[in-house]
């Protein structure tokens, strides 16, 4: 009796996670709001009934697939990135672990929280505000990176992180934008070759 | 009956465009793909058949509406930006105007471009290789501008006019971004201060 309930919740947590799995991949190619329980059931195999198991509402089913996608990002990015042993080498390592996560295609449409967060910008409501959390959440990350970096004296203590971490973002947004436009990787090699100008900049004299 | 016919083209006309300006603006909020012939008509007050007229298919609606947002970004941005006597002084209206049309709310989802470029980036179809172009457009035209000025002696003929107009556009890019999901200005003046920077290193010693 035990088992049987251990193995359909186990089961229940594997169809599940690849379902979000499924989910988080559309979001970014159709929008999370284009993200439909039938929508979801067509492209997993599944009936709408099997998936409203699952996810009660569209809108669990969206936060839940925010919160698919945020795990995955501090996966392939944001935790191999802390092997560093510097900030510095932190903070390279999370830009171009971004940059190859958007040029592996880990999703069709490039980055989930620059695709997310541009449908949902202007709107409002609580997926909104998961979806601007993730950015906002990254931006916090390169700059407390940045004063760490300032602080081992390998950034010039005189560069305002916050400034210095919006350039970057920029570059990566760009680079991320235009190669899901194009599918070209120029756009990531030029958003390299945009962060390494700028942090030379910011890191000559220093370490 | 010449001016009978006249009057009801006139009248459609003023109406067809009226509709259009309406549909850009849903557009940055709800999405391109989100602008059916019914919602529109809801949001314009009119009948789904009086829609119908002015727009044979959902896929016409949205060409036109992409035609509407470029003319009105060639209103606003880019054409005021040729009274600049100098390629330089052309470049930085150009960044200012698209800055200054972004933080006035033109559209309430930020830049137009932007906006249904991220939405499409990753489809297919007429509907988003028109949007991509628009995007084309403005890197063409920021490149040739920064050529120009490389001519005239007024940026460093070092710099490489693609890479430099890709970091100026990352900045703008990440300042619209970051103030549809804010509201706060702080944002494009991050942009405009990254600009400045940027046009700093790429002018120095130079006009």
């Amino acid at each position: 009796m035990v088992e049987t309930t251990r193995k359909r919740r186990s089961d229940g947590e594997k169809s599940r996670k690849a379902i979000l799995s499924e989910a988080a991949q559309l979001a970014t190619v159709e929008g999370i709001n284009g993200l439909s329980i039938g929508r979801l059931a067509d492209a997993v195999g599944m009936s709408k009934s099997g998936l409203f198991a699952h996810f009660g509402s569209k809108e669990d089913l969206q936060l839940a697939t925010i919160e698919t996608a945020r795990a995955l990002f501090h996966e392939l990015v944001i935790e191999p990135a802390l092997v560093g042993t510097t900030a510095l080498g932190r903070l390279r390592l999370l830009i171009e672990l971004f940059l190859r996560h958007v040029e592996d295609k880990v999703y069709p449409g490039g980055c989930f929280y620059v695709s997310v967060g541009a449908e949902l910008g202007a709107q409002s409501g609580p997926v909104r505000d998961q979806a601007v959390a993730l950015s906002a959440e990254w931006m916090r990350l390169v700059v407390s990176t940045i004063r760490e970096a300032q602080a081992e004296g390998h950034i010039d203590a005189a560069e305002d992180a916050e400034q210095l971490a919006f350039e970057l973002t920029g570059y990566l947004l760009l680079g991320n934008t235009q190669f899901v436009a194009t599918q070209d990787s120029a756009a990531i090699e030029r958003a390299r070759h945009a962060v390494e100008g700028r942090l030379a900049a910011a890191t000559r004299d220093f370490g």
